[in-house]
């Protein structure tokens, strides 16, 4: 017997017609979950993303566990700059470090265009088993960061608290910049189109950090390499843009060649999307905290995120990834109360 | 031989007619100046807030390295909450630390009501001798954190990245969480008062994580504390409220009954004035990464800075503290270019 085929999530992101609002969640493969802990106990997280098997497996947890109506890949977004050459590190506790940063136009020599076939091989692996396990259950998500914010990282040397190396890079020296912005959107394009041929439905870019410029600057630093990949991408899958404390760049991004616009938790999506405008499906944006509260304040909450994204075309979601401290019945009643539909 | 009296600042905050906009520095008495790192290195952190004339000392630094308009007493939002009867540490490179914080309704009694002469009695003879010594040179601002701000320290145990705790709270049970951002508000107003009594000429309420909830949470739970407090203090001093990361809550916060509004470096002031309206005079708001760049780019910031803020009353600033890694002639050259004006 073939399994349904849920393609809710897609046709929403094309702006069709669905029954109901179709629901995933950021990081919905993560540490909340007692079963993706399990798997992670055993294997550090670089040896998780590049072992297809236990890539796939994680992915699929949640279609489960929760029941969301779509999946993303496990994977992360700095898998492509060590893909050109930069050693990355995670140490449990302390997220991702880049022990040589990239901080001046000299340190670019040390980035190389990257065969992604033969040394991001994994990521494609993992999603070809997942298209064959999922066989259509529900559309499988693959991703990527936005040059920017993949170079907060690789500047910075990992997470940073004022993006100084970054920011200052950006008024020391702009043209070098933009070189290395426009070095990662070319691994970009080749990544993410090499994610697509291998059954990515859908691609989502993260721009966790575009917030840190003003409108002005985001238009003239981060756009230009972000266009590059979203024009080489056109035409193929929904493309998702999806901006952290973005709100002084809504009217600005509202113009990006995408099918769908991400965003936090931070402005109600009716607000966004008066600013926006009809073209675009919008795709949250509950605070993820929200879901730290008791079941009948989390069954509020996603009544109340309905209510908000009925003037367009919505995909609900968390507005950042879930917290590890969530429990996973909470998880469970944020879906299910979006499921049910406003009335449920 | 009397000094001469420069009141620019003061009379900009009251939006009075200015021959020159103001200018002074968020951290200006901070870690880029080696003045200050010269005092530092003999004394801990506490220490140099908790001995009034090692405080008055670096506050008046930046008054004749940088020629700022405005002096701003050294201390730290967290004091307050200290006196209040939190253990409170600054490991070095770690930032503030609270090694009990407040998280239930339960943990409320372990707070009390300080006599702040008593406990907070360094700040104020700080103030009175800065205003001996400063003998109407430039006006003096005091300082606190909003109770919001005050909090999210106070239920982390210091800075954070996701404010779980915080946000978990004001799901869980925002009684509980109101009844600590009311006491709080009660102890500011009593420390915020006794600065004014001290010779503080003005009061800044740094609302540095006020922009984590969106509007309509944040009047609910940010909103009645703070107002708490400027209803308190309403014809005292120039009352001037900054918030970070808050241009979705710009509309929000624009009836504040404060003079000034401090805004960070993700809008241009012409933009905010055009959402809040005539009635407040803007303070900021350069990005402070912007002094890292060439002096003659600083230089034509501040000169587009004059520009964005020439639409009403302006006090000039950037939209952060300065950071650390700063050079005193940029920042120089940034307060020399304000101070020539437009055409200089």
């Amino acid at each position: 017997m073939s399994q349904p085929v849920n393609d809710l999530f897609l046709r929403a992101c094309r702006g069709e017609a669905v029954e109901r609002v179709p629901v995933w969640i950021m990081r919905q493969a993560g540490r909340y979950s007692p079963r993706f802990r399990a798997v992670r106990e055993n294997v550090d997280f670089l040896t998780l993303c590049k072992t297809p098997e236990l890539a796939a497996e994680v992915t699929l947890q949640p279609i489960d566990e929760l029941g969301v109506d779509a999946a993303i890949l496990f994977a992360d977004i700095l898998l492509p700059l060590e893909a050109m050459g930069k050693e990355l590190i995670f140490a449990p506790g302390k997220g991702p470090i880049f022990p040589r940063p990239v901080r001046r136009r000299e340190d670019l020599a040390e980035l190389h265009r990257p065969d992604v076939e033969e040394s991001l091989g994994y990521v494609f692996d993992a999603l070809r088993l997942l298209r064959r396990e999922l066989a259509g259950r529900v559309p499988l998500i693959g991703f990527g960061g936005t040059p920017w914010t993949l170079a907060s990282y690789l500047v910075e040397g990992g997470t940073s608290k004022h993006f100084e190396h970054l920011l200052g890079w950006s008024w020391r020296d702009p043209e070098g910049l933009a070189e290395l912005l426009d070095t990662i959107a070319e691994t970009s394009v080749a990544y993410l189109s090499a994610q697509i041929d291998a059954g990515a439905q859908a691609i989502q870019l993260f721009d966790t950090w575009g917030g840190l410029l003003d409108a002005e600057r985001w238009n003239r630093i981060a756009r230009p390499p972000l266009e590059k990949i979203l024009h080489a991408l056109a035409g193929t899958v929904p493309l998702i843009y999806y901006i952290q404390g973005g709100a002084h760049l809504l009217a600005t991004v509202a113009d990006l060649p995408v099918q769908v616009l991400g965003v936090d938790w931070r402005q109600p999506l009716s607000a966004v999307r008066r600013i926006i405008g009809p073209g675009k499906a919008l795709q949250g944006n509950l605070d993820p905290t929200a879901l730290l509260g008791p079941v009948e304040e989390i069954r509020r909450q996603a009544k109340r995120l309905l209510a908000e994204g009925a003037g367009g075309p919505h995909i609900a979601n968390l507005g950042h990834g879930i917290l590890p401290m969530t429990s996973v019945e909470h998880a469970r009643a944020f879906v299910e109360a979006i499921q049910e539909g406003p009335a449920g």
